[in-house]
């Protein structure tokens, strides 16, 4: 076995990643506001359940978790004399969702750096 | 509102991401997986701990939803006639980590693209 062979060596915390908002970093809403970044002015209902592969339920739900948490808002009206569902990011959702977005980069340069020296350690092993 | 005109516009499940493999997207078993990566020849479970910041309970929660799906392996030993228990990935659990991170990288180029163009539409959009 190997690991942390001091305290000081493993940094308590180093991979607790606290900035992976849940609201946001659950796959489908990260798909979500993936989408509604894309197009700000907003999205129907309809076409932004194609781009994230929903059904009309999980979206819903998932629109309830993004809009109770603030990052995203809804617009009810009529085109073609036929409800229509708006969906757009808030202010709000584009701040967190870049900032997101900034430790999800951290993330992946973590691991990155964990696969390479993790494979350094295998390689350095006597046998 | 903008959004996709066309059909062909915005591509069905363009950031649908099903190869954000749940068991290793959460945030608790991404910072297990990304230690683990870190440490292959394993870690001692209060070390995992510390790295991750999660509580005992959660991480043998983690850890269990890990081992069910063959991505880590658990070692109990003695060391200086105390119980020991090592937390390690496996082959196969390597491998999935290794592919969820190219999704996530994917992820992240998009919502990149996806900001900026998403900024250019707004800037467009005469008053």
């Amino acid at each position: 076995m190997s690991g942390p062979k001091k305290k000081s060596e493993g940094r308590a915390n180093q991979y607790a990643y606290p900035g992976l908002d849940r609201v946001i970093h659950e796959r489908a809403r990260l798909s979500v506001l993936t989408s509604l970044a894309r197009y700000p002015k907003g999205l129907r209902f309809g076409d932004l359940k194609e781009l994230c592969g929903l059904t009309d339920g999980n979206l819903s739900r998932h629109m309830q978790v993004l809009q109770e948490a603030g990052f995203v808002e809804v617009e009810k009206s009529f085109e073609h004399n036929r409800p229509q569902t708006t969906c757009r990011l808030t202010p709000e959702g584009t701040r967190r969702y870049v900032e997101y977005l900034a430790v999800l980069e951290q993330v992946i340069r973590d691991a990155a750096t964990a696969v390479k020296e993790g494979r350094g350690r295998v390689a350095n092993v006597k046998p």
